[in-house]
């Protein structure tokens, strides 16, 4: 057996079901590999940020990692936008990333390059130079670390970097799993901590993130909440939230810094759980980065890599909240809108038609705004653009829908974060995916124009306007979605809107919507 | 006047005329300031890969940097493929990549990521924290940097990192450009081990790259070649080769170490210019990878990084060359092909319609098959995929054709490349480029169908199959042009190839052709 084919039957042992895959021609016994071991399922992209966002979906709705394929570093540079949102995410993901032997690395072929500091950037774990003897165990430590949560800032993506001849050479054979990983357990003086400041008398607020926006986390959040009259909020952009009616009512971190200060204005106590303390998304001249009020006190129930739900259940049990009735999001009646699309519209047409159970994949342009609009409306697992990096939407609904296959998915998408990765398409149709994406066309940069006039600059000279500009010419989505394999329509009403988004979740298989809206809210 | 006027100013005084720009929210104050430099024009794509192609397409054919506008770490995460075939060509950039401040970084917003490692994989010259008062200063050596010829692996691409507050706060004002770097020239030594090489009544070939095969440079190695009956052959994927009737006749080394060793059999002795030791693309068990013969002796007249015209022209006087007539390409009648299409008709085709002082930009597919077909059709510019990344030739040719608007271009792209990059399209009808894309579909990855073979895999088993194919569904690339706003047509014949070749390069604007061929030869 020879190395590439006990690292893929290793890493199938270990769990790992799905390969998102680019390869080349170093990779080719790789791909031999994956031929034989039927329990990996790969599927080809035609473009490695929609492998590497497509494992973050996968992540996100599954916990699991996927591997990803990746052709040196040219290969994994493409993918590496869309890691550092799966970084955010804090997604487990395994990428392969294959490379010269090091005897062929001397030579300076074209293809070589540093591909170790490219994997600096994003990974938490990376081994560099795989051997034949080494690259079973190799996989199986990959899979391991992607699932052991770690401190500070890093995620737990792992990188394993192999020459060819790790692949094509004889092994040890497969390697066996490692045992799995478990979050800690947050110490008694963190929960006591957190239990005083209920003490106070002030407004307490839950900061919670990653594992505290679990379903079971966010029930016993609630009870607390429900128990103590404290505010249960996440953060800007979770990498996912379970909403939706009987699901923990809960809100959510706005974008801008003033708007954070002023929400934050109303807290005596922010206790995080598994978050970070709130920073502006950006800098700004005239406005605070840390966006902590002074009479606000900051403390922290757990760490991100800490187990939030037996941190949360702890404090529930402290403060006597652990048999409280959570507080749910109520199923109301969204009516469908009328007349023309705006960002308002077309977020109620999002609300009105959902069906029950639906993933919600966001990228920049509308999709956050509609975040709290479709918490009345069904069941509802939404995954927003955790690192900023425009891009994401499409490819993790991708993701999502293979991880996910009975359910059908809503990609949100701005024009200009669509265009980065719109190849995602073409595997929705290869593989028939049920992942319906919507696109926000404002033919703009829209939240340019707004951070532009944030500079105090009141005339925008002829070279900005162009630079936030997308109308010249405009994009035709549903003629790149043809190109691309799959179906599409044009929606210049409400109306039009709601039933195109109707019929694509009733029909099977992807479907794009192009909205054609006609304000320039972000 | 801010950091950002001081630094847009003192590029625009060095020379930098051109700003291929994808900028975000910590770019505001730089696109203000490209607002007020109407030197520096602006040029807005919808992703970053296409930005730096484009950059090293504009330098190439015109031997200056463009500057990019990138954003933060997932900005220039989306460049580093076409860097790194920037890298390659020893195209000179200047990349300016937005950043946080670093009052703000410890505060680890979505967006924050160690750039400066990415930077590390492809440049040659990176600041990273660049302030207002150092910004300009910082611009011009940016510039300088770029412009000068280093040694070793790494091209000369600069790369400056600055926190948005370098860019908003007061400037020490612009920077004097510094003095023009200058190549170094060749020591008598160098010249006479060359010479002696000619001594040894042996076969010689001179390999030439880089400054060696810019048009003065092939003149003299081609005197050179007259006079002593050497060969003259390029790397496998030039950056940059002036060819076509009275050009001088020049050959270039094939793909496949096999072939490479099959033409060096012939060859006792080596000299390169400007050139790297002849190395396999790809690492194979059975194969080499450095692809010298025994009997074949390795001498060097120049480095990449020194004056090969200088070089040459001592060599050439030492040689009694100075005077000799250059062997010069013929012109030759090429009939246009008929009938089907396969690689050959479309290389025909190209050959038999090309327009006089075209520009051709390859990627993978046929591009590099075509190269010596056409060398007796008219005066060309060839630009190869020099870094083995593809997604290359389509952000190329737009930036080609940014530098020479007088000049028609061509794209010369595979089906698998294209899928990477296409968002080109939408640049190219934005500044109404004259450039012909011209898609080889395949509906393969084909070279991994050879490569694959190339294992002694003789039963391709169903998921390998499966990750070289790009049947289902096969890409509508006129749908996907429409998408991005430029006409297109499919060609299934020569004759409608030869004809739709024809109407694109007479009309203004760009255009796409999808040849449909049959056949499945790289």
């Amino acid at each position: 057996m020879n190395g590439a084919k006990a690292l893929i039957e290793t890493l199938a042992n270990c769990g790992v079901e799905v390969c998102f895959a680019n390869p080349g021609t170093s990779e080719m016994h790789l791909v031999q590999a994956l031929d034989s071991v039927p329990e990996m399922r790969s599927i080809l992209s035609l473009f490695e940020g929609v492998c590497t966002g497509a494992a973050d979906g996968y992540a996100r709705m599954t916990g699991k990692p996927a591997a990803t394929l990746l052709h040196l570093g040219p290969g994994l540079a493409n993918g590496i936008a869309n890691l550092h949102n799966a970084r955010r995410a804090r997604s487990p993901i395994i990428n392969i990333v294959g490379n010269h032997p090091n005897f062929h690395t001397g030579l300076d072929a074209p293809l070589t390059s540093d591909i170790d500091t490219l994997a600096r950037n994003y990974s938490s774990w990376i081994k560099t130079d795989s051997t034949s003897t080494t690259l079973a165990q190799d996989g199986a430590n990959a899979f391991t670390a992607s699932l052991r949560q770690t401190s500070g800032s890093a995620g737990q993506i792992s990188t394993l970097i192999m020459g060819a001849d790790a692949a094509w050479e004889k092994s040890a054979g497969i390697a066996k799993p490692n045992a799995f990983p478990q979050r800690a357990k947050v110490e008694n003086c963190d929960v006591e901590a957190a239990a005083a400041a209920f003490n106070d008398k002030g407004k307490v607020m839950l900061l919670v993130e990653h594992h505290a926006t679990s379903p079971e986390a966010l029930i016993i959040a609630s009870k607390i909440s429900a128990h103590t009259g404290c505010r249960i909020v996440t953060g800007t952009f979770p990498a996912r939230v379970e909403g939706g009616p009987n699901a923990p009512a809960i809100e959510r971190l706005p974008y801008f810094p003033e708007q954070v200060l002023a929400m934050l204005s109303e807290v005596d106590q922010l206790i995080l759980v598994g978050a970070q303390v709130p920073a502006s998304f950006f800098a700004y001249q005239a406005t605070p980065g840390l966006l902590v009020p002074e009479n606000c006190t900051v403390s922290r129930l757990c760490r991100v890599e800490d187990d939030a739900i037996d941190a949360l259940s702890k404090l529930a049990s402290r403060l006597g909240a652990s048999e409280t009735s959570p507080i749910l999001f109520e199923k109301k009646e969204i009516p469908k809108p009328a007349g023309g699309l705006n960002t308002k519209t077309v977020i109620q047409a999002v609300a009105a038609t959902m069906p029950e159970n639906l993933i919600v994949a966001t990228d920049s342009g509308g999709g956050n705004a509609a975040y709290a609009y479709c918490q009345n409306s069904v069941p509802v697992s939404w995954l927003a653009l955790t690192g900023g990096a425009i891009g994401q939407g499409s490819p993790v609904a991708t993701g999502a829908a293979i991880a996910c296959p009975d359910r059908p998915v809503l990609a949100l998408l701005g024009d200009g974060g669509a265009a980065y990765t719109i190849q995602s398409l073409w595997t929705q149709a290869r593989e028939n995916l049920n992942v319906v994406t919507l696109i926000f066309a404002n033919n703009s940069y829209n939240i340019l124009n707004v951070e532009y006039s944030r500079l105090g600059v009141t005339e925008v000279g002829e070279v900005a306007a162009s630079l936030f500009d997308m109308t010249n010419p405009k994009i035709d989505w549903v003629a790149i979605a043809k190109g691309f394999g799959i179906e599409g329509a044009y929606a210049d009403t409400s109306e039009e809107l709601c039933e195109l988004l109707e019929n694509a979740y009733e029909n099977n298989g992807p479907f794009l919507i192009q909205a054609n809206i006609k304000d320039r809210q972000p």
